[in-house]
């Protein structure tokens, strides 16, 4: 068995109220965290909501970034897909938390897309 | 201790190629999901990939859904995440699972922003 995407859910907790609540800073980590793993970038797309939180997605060749911020709470909910053996979750992962200042992180792994190999065709010996 | 967000990690397989190779449908099936459970609209991108295979999130005021496929193996993977009390992600799930034509479905739900109450205040008695 083989899985397709590396999926990385990292709770990030006691970061900076006002770097979760930029939507330009948040964007901007965002897709250096998907440059810093030498993910390829595809889309973009980042929503600011009122009167606090920001939203949003760095869609990459290898799959995606996807972050949802609580500023009040210090928390961010992040994901980092990938696929393929070129681009590390954790590099990613790694270098957002350090730029939101994040005071605890955790994270765990899961295997995506396991696929079972076709089965082996009957043989006559 | 209450969490911000339930986060629906579905292993779709099975689908049928022409719909998981389809963007248009597949973009269509993925905002509809949100609707069916009652989520509000705030982004929507997705990206064809060549020679196969289309990404895409729905960015909703209660979180995301996204989406990742490969045609060629009949195989999606899919995220429903949503927050409050309102939407249930396990809607969406089924309904795209079923317009997907998936035939087997392993899906996991995660708790997201597990967030530690306040600490009483010490009090002298």
């Amino acid at each position: 068995m083989r899985a397709l995407g590396r999926h990385v859910l990292a709770e990030v907790y006691g970061c900076s109220f006002e770097i979760l609540n930029d939507i330009k800073k948040v964007e901007e980590i965002m897709v250096k965290a998907a440059l810093e793993a030498g993910a390829e970038i595809r889309e973009v797309c980042f929503h600011k909501f009122s009167p606090q939180g920001v939203s949003g997605v760095v869609v990459i060749s290898e799959s995606h970034l996807a972050i949802h911020t609580w500023p009040e709470l210090g928390y961010a909910a992040v994901d980092v897909f990938t696929c393929g053996e070129r681009v590390n979750p954790w590099d990613a992962c790694r270098y957002l938390t350090e730029k939101f200042k994040a005071a605890d992180v955790h994270a765990t792994e899961i295997e995506r897309g396991v696929i079972e190999p076709p089965q082996a065709a009957a043989v006559n010996l």
